[in-house]
């Protein structure tokens, strides 16, 4: 199946089929763990240190948690909110890690300026190893929680939502794209499924409160049921309004966690390899198997 | 949301809302863990057994696992298949199992005859205090897998599909039925909530392959994303033709495990709150926030 094939209609948006050189069957990533704060320039700095640190160690897809530039307040995010276009000082930061990196780069998400001035979207962003944007994703579900141990957030008062699942094709592999609370929503990993996806990635925030119970599970729930690779970029640390989990990984299709980070900031790495995506859909196959 | 009401036209089977005494907030209940054999006799036996000692325990919901009154060969569940009705050997025994301990009784999967009398259904029966048949589910995803461990196990030779999902009422409280491999149906589980389910239930036998690494990871899950609680009852040990996982367990809507079988043959119980389930719900109101 090609990579973002739309099977029903149902509106999803399509990026047109790019490959960087040669089709591949195999794709290190790296999956980067960050503790932002308030300051975007600061943020970005560190975000570009470790983007070229794992280009450093071989990686050659990096994916960056949610809100990579900036955590506070929801009206900062408003404040930095720009067009995902040339001339937008984060984008052509982003764009010019991927490219000096010569990674593909998967950041988000990041404010995008929408026609609701006070509501961006909360998107993500993929830039090719040329540092052209090749994909973008909004966030579809908003999280607004009243969590027991005083966490209170509500994402939709300062974000809109998307509406469309997105696939992107990394140099021959489908990629899907989701972020944060989107992992508590099986229905979109089946679309992205059916767009062919055999990789999906979570660039994330996790509270604490919520991580320490949800985060890996539902991770490996997705991987499980799914029989794809997922890759989780967390956020780590205390930061102005929030304390997030961190332990950013990988899960193969089997569900293991075969990669991971600890605590602090830091880059876990891991070699995906499409045939055991094949391998574990030939020897159970689930996704052929589904009836409802 | 009355238990059962159907919210989209998708040929869901109903059953008539009955309440046996007061409708409650609360049940105590209990997942029995078995090891059967080949012998019919001897494996009801068992489950009798257990059964009695769950409702001296205080239980007032019983959950046996599937195959239950037999494991063996496919042509062996052939000859055992019965109609779900008074008369039929093993339905007769269930139901004096449920009167007699004065319990509700989830039983299955056993083998339901069909009209094709090669492939009987593989299904569920719950049965009320008074012993009477108050809902039947047809296991819908069957497992045909060729796993690397060497198991190789194609059920849809031997069983046919249902097609309805199907939750009961039981004493007030609106209950999913699933069977083992429909665990990796996330799609299955958002249609039972959506029929009011507060609570769903996977009698099973998952493999020592499978379940090592997914059976609780994949229990966990279903019960996060759609904040109810998950009652698994599931087979250990070695079986003609098989070895299973155990691992019977109750998992509470925030996902953590509140309940657990060691290995053998045992009980384990929890008492079910509805007012959690709300609580969570409410915290976090996931099930609203679908969007796809």
């Amino acid at each position: 199946m090609r990579c973002g094939v739309v099977v029903a209609n149902c509106g999803w948006l399509i990026y047109s089929v790019r490959t960087m050189g040669s089709t591949s069957e195999q794709i290190m990533v790296a999956a980067v763990q960050l503790s932002t704060q308030a300051d975007v320039g600061q943020n970005l700095a560190v975000a570009r240190s470790r983007v070229l640190e794992a280009a450093g160690q071989g990686a050659k897809l990096v994916v960056l948690p949610e809100d990579l530039a900036c955590m506070g307040a929801e009206e900062r995010k408003r404040e930095i909110a720009e067009e995902l276009a040339p001339g937008s000082m984060v984008f052509d930061q982003l764009s010019a890690m991927a490219a000096d990196a010569g990674v593909w780069l998967i950041a988000g998400g990041i404010p995008e300026r929408s026609a609701d001035s006070r509501r961006p979207y909360n998107a993500c962003a993929v830039f090719g190893p040329d540092g052209l944007l090749v994909g973008r994703y909004r966030k579809i579900h908003l999280f607004d929680a009243d969590l027991a141990g005083g966490d209170r957030l509500m994402e939709s008062r300062g974000c809109q939502a998307g509406d469309s699942p997105c696939c992107v094709d990394v140099g021959g592999i489908c990629v899907g794209l989701s972020i944060c609370y989107d992992l508590r929503f099986p229905e979109l990993y089946r679309r992205l499924v059916d767009m062919g996806a055999m990789v999906v990635v979570v660039p994330a925030a996790f509270t604490v409160v919520t991580g320490k119970d949800h985060w890996e599970v539902l991770l490996r729930a997705r991987a499980i049921e799914n029989q794809v690779y997922v890759v989780a970029a967390g956020q780590y640390g205390v930061h102005p309004y929030r304390s997030t989990f961190g332990r950013s990984m990988v899960v193969d299709p089997w569900g293991l966690v075969v990669s991971q980070c600890s605590d602090g900031v830091g880059v876990c790495y891991h070699r995906l390899d499409m045939a055991r995506v094949r391998e574990v859909r030939r020897q159970m196959p689930v996704l052929r198997h589904r009836r409802l």
